[in-house]
């Protein structure tokens, strides 16, 4: 396996919670940069969140800094989520004003994403959703989503627009919420450059199994067009270090993902709020070296456990992996 | 708003846990039968489960009965979760034996189905799942699935099949979770009389707003053909009386099962394990049909809540509801 | 039933979560005590955030507010959750700098307490937990919480400390997660002025039934001090305007908060992220003193259900509550 | 660590769940302990369910076997989940004869583990609870719950009772749910010989880190009896072979119970539907027996570990283990 690694620029910046405000100093993107190349290991892409690390008046001096580290620009995340009109949605807010507003913002990240050389957007619609029962109009809205996503989509042809997708927070329900909503949602557009973002975390929250995730989007089509990893306890998305809390579904999702012959980049995707943010997605990446060389090397065995439907000769292979 | 109400006779059997094998009698469907018209309000249709209550050699006598009462069968649920042979998968059986076994066991339910005038062939693949990680090649089964489901719906056009999504139990983790996924799966048939079944508590445990599966269907093409209904706590399918713990949810998904123009059944799917289950039974349609009215009398209010976004009128609408 | 009801002064703020940071104004305490005077119903107590609300330099001036309102102060809630000292743990910080800092915190806020006639201080040590498994000695972290919970309650032995319990959020584990640990982390301390704060949300979110939790408090020797009021989905604090997933659990409450004769306050707690505050807040009361009413009304009812095991019965009784 | 390893006989039965019934034989009591002898490795106490297993009539029997297999009997877990009286609870039930029967039950069981020489009778009340709310006196109930296990702690002071708490299912709310209302429930007895089981997928349903329970167990007086060991997703008890899940789980409670000088047993339970049931239950021994080593091998690295906070140098820690 070859797989390409990549980080979140903005998982370096000080995380808070809605209580906590963190301690953390807040370096400038030029700095973050900087130290990732200094001090994560194997990584080649680097995913920037629009508005805090790219803008027009900053595109031309970013690009020159990724070529002179050789590092790619992985995805470009337009920043829906912080922004303070988007707060009540992005494309699917009930006000047209913000729902343009919205459309020209993704449109503007959509054109840095061709001036700095990168194939995704990476859409997290975070604030597009609902919380309380009996307020929303379900289809109306997912009409407005289907429209803009379209517009982009046929506006920036070679991009790839890749739906994150996550089934709560901050909104109490996303509308792209697990794998199969958010494929549906991308065919509803009709567009072949519209496709799929897996963040393992969101999941797992979301009670899916990730690799059976990575099926569907296969069988859909080769929809699966970027990966997030991180890890969480089951029920919230706690962002936490790769391999905390799992292993096991990591072990099965890197061999799907070798096996559907996934193309894309492992972007690291985290919320250190207690961490060192450069050990905590060092380590990240390192346990999925780790799994990565585990599949490879044992890519014959897996392929016969996965036939076997014995779960007894699956627990004695994974128990025979630790020292 | 002109609903039609339906029970599945079965839920009058004795149920039991994995533990408790329950207290009561287990009378004959036909018992059973006679039970419900007498003592049930508001009912017109009824499910049958294959084996327990329907085979070819008592298909004749119940639908005389059924005449006799003036009472439909609204779907046919063949049993391939008790099955013996089915206990590791169906239709995704890794042994083709067994596959077979539950093609030409689906293909006789959907002939008794057109012999007793029931239009739909409720498919509940409890069994076809998977339990652990690394054990299951998940795109081979999913390859199954959609034979034997395009296999079954050409083989008779008349008939709808409606697959019930559960997103756990009996299996760790099933193949048709979710509604998304369940439309991805009939999808993938490419028959226009594959839909979806929705249990609105297997929707409430998928972390699902019932509701909004509603219009996901709706915008796939009129893909809901039947509803089965109960509550629960929200971790797992507690198969309770209607109301018990949610009633907004019931309120807003009535609200959608007609503004989407929905024409199936709503039928009960109870396990009053401990419970009287004429009693648990009635209280659900009653539960239902005074929701009913409540949306046909406030429509135009409802109208105008989903389009406010104001979670403040929407919580004093239903509070002015309460005597 | 005459309950007391209160509001959390700090709920009228701005609210804001991990990505968005709000659209609202942040009012001085002073002025969105005088809006909730002006528009909030039925309440008589309002509860003040450590330093956000009163500190020592306006503990006086609010004394004279709160008593030209003829409002009590219902609590003071020490903030040791956005304090940026306290991140890591306040009481129960491995750095004894930190833990002494948090006491010398909570000796100020208790001392507030006494001068602003105000009974109880509501602990919610939101912060005192932890989050990756293998990095805590949770025996000596216990100790500590003890320790410093127990000089407290000596040091001020006519205040109520009232712990408040969270499963988790912010830390992924706190050492106060349910109403029977921290009956236990009570006890523990051997003094009889420290009790339990419910509130309702983290109560659900916790697994609980909330209404068995006022029992366990009963139990323990009416160890039940206070109560926060609102509602989520299940899963997560959404904090949530009281009703708007569920009612039957507050039925249930204020039945048992009457029957075990709570002396207490009702205060609403909730985020109103980007719902009117005022609205959010006056709509949890008026579903309460609905409820309360309606308790009242039907108490020898109740006593009857609850005595039946009856879940028909039940639900006929709360069936044809609705108009 | 000498930690002393055990199984439950009922293991090796036919596990049946509320739909499929298995495919399995039910072999007899004393043809399971023969094949458990020779099949399953490491294991020197055997868990017998009462009624099934062990009876007045065939008690000198089966202490015959066990002495001559060199096994002891590591607790009796007397069987009031299957038996039909008790489904609506036994000790708590409303019907005062029931309760009786139950503490006659109760009281034989008891008798017969001093008979066999077993010194934990492990109580696991699993239809002690409720299902709808509003429908019960949970403080009578917790009365009648007090009192009989007092009866029976007092009548057997040379046994040590072990409640083994579980959150929910059968019942939708269990009366011991979580560790610490178990702690509370035992303590409410008085009587120095009961204490608490702690299963840990239980536990991980219940939302506990099931080390901290070993230390609330530990503080409130070395409480922790007994340990049933298995592994599940989260959400429910889905009765895995140790380690299929989750890892890091275990770790940190067997170093947990090394470090509080727990001296009790560790015996697997498990529900193998679908498996061989002599293959999964070793496994998870083989698994334990893993984890025991490294705890064993790495106890001083782990001291340091748990004081130093760093979620970074534990996930170090943990990725070497790995081949």
């Amino acid at each position: 396996m070859t797989n390409k690694y990549s980080i979140i620029l903005g998982n370096l910046r000080k995380p808070c919670e809605r209580f906590w405000k963190g301690y953390k100093d807040n370096p400038s993107s030029e700095e973050m940069l900087d130290l990732a190349v200094k001090k994560i290991p194997h990584f080649q892409g680097i995913e920037l969140v629009g508005t805090w690390d790219i803008r027009p008046d900053n595109v031309k001096d970013m690009k020159k800094r990724l070529t002179e580290y050789g590092i790619s620009c992985s995805s470009i995340i337009p920043d829906t989520f912080t922004n303070k009109d988007f707060g009540k949605g992005s494309i699917t807010n009930i006000s047209p004003v913000i729902r343009q507003k919205a459309i020209d913002y993704l449109r503007l990240m959509s054109e840095i994403a061709l001036e700095i050389d990168c194939k995704i957007v990476n859409l997290w619609l975070g604030q597009d959703g609902y919380d309380y029962l009996l307020c929303t109009d379900y289809d109306q809205e997912r009409g407005w989503l289907k429209d803009a996503t379209m517009l982009l989509a046929k506006e920036f042809p070679t991009l790839k627009f890749a739906l994150e997708y996550k089934p709560k927070e901050p909104r109490n329900f996303s509308y792209h919420a697990r794998m199969a909503d958010t494929i549906l949602a991308a065919k509803e557009t009709g567009c072949s450059n519209v496709g799929v973002t897996i963040d393992t975390g969101h999941s797992i929250v979301g009670g899916e199994n990730v690799a059976e995730a990575v099926v569907l989007a296969k069988r859909a089509g080769d929809m699966l067009y970027h990966m997030h990893f991180n890890d969480n306890y089951g029920s919230w998305d706690d962002d936490m270090i790769v391999g905390s809390v799992h292993f096991r579904y990591y072990v099965e999702l890197l061999f799907w993902l070798k096996r559907t012959n996934y193309q894309g980049w492992l972007s690291m995707d985290q919320y250190p709020y207690r961490e060192d943010a450069i050990g905590a997605i060092s380590e990240s990446i390192l346990w999925l070296k780790k799994i990565e060389q585990l599949v490879d090397q044992h890519e014959i065995e897996l392929e016969k456990l996965i036939s076997l439907h014995d779960a007894v000769e699956t627990s004695r292979f994974l128990r025979n992996l630790m020292a």
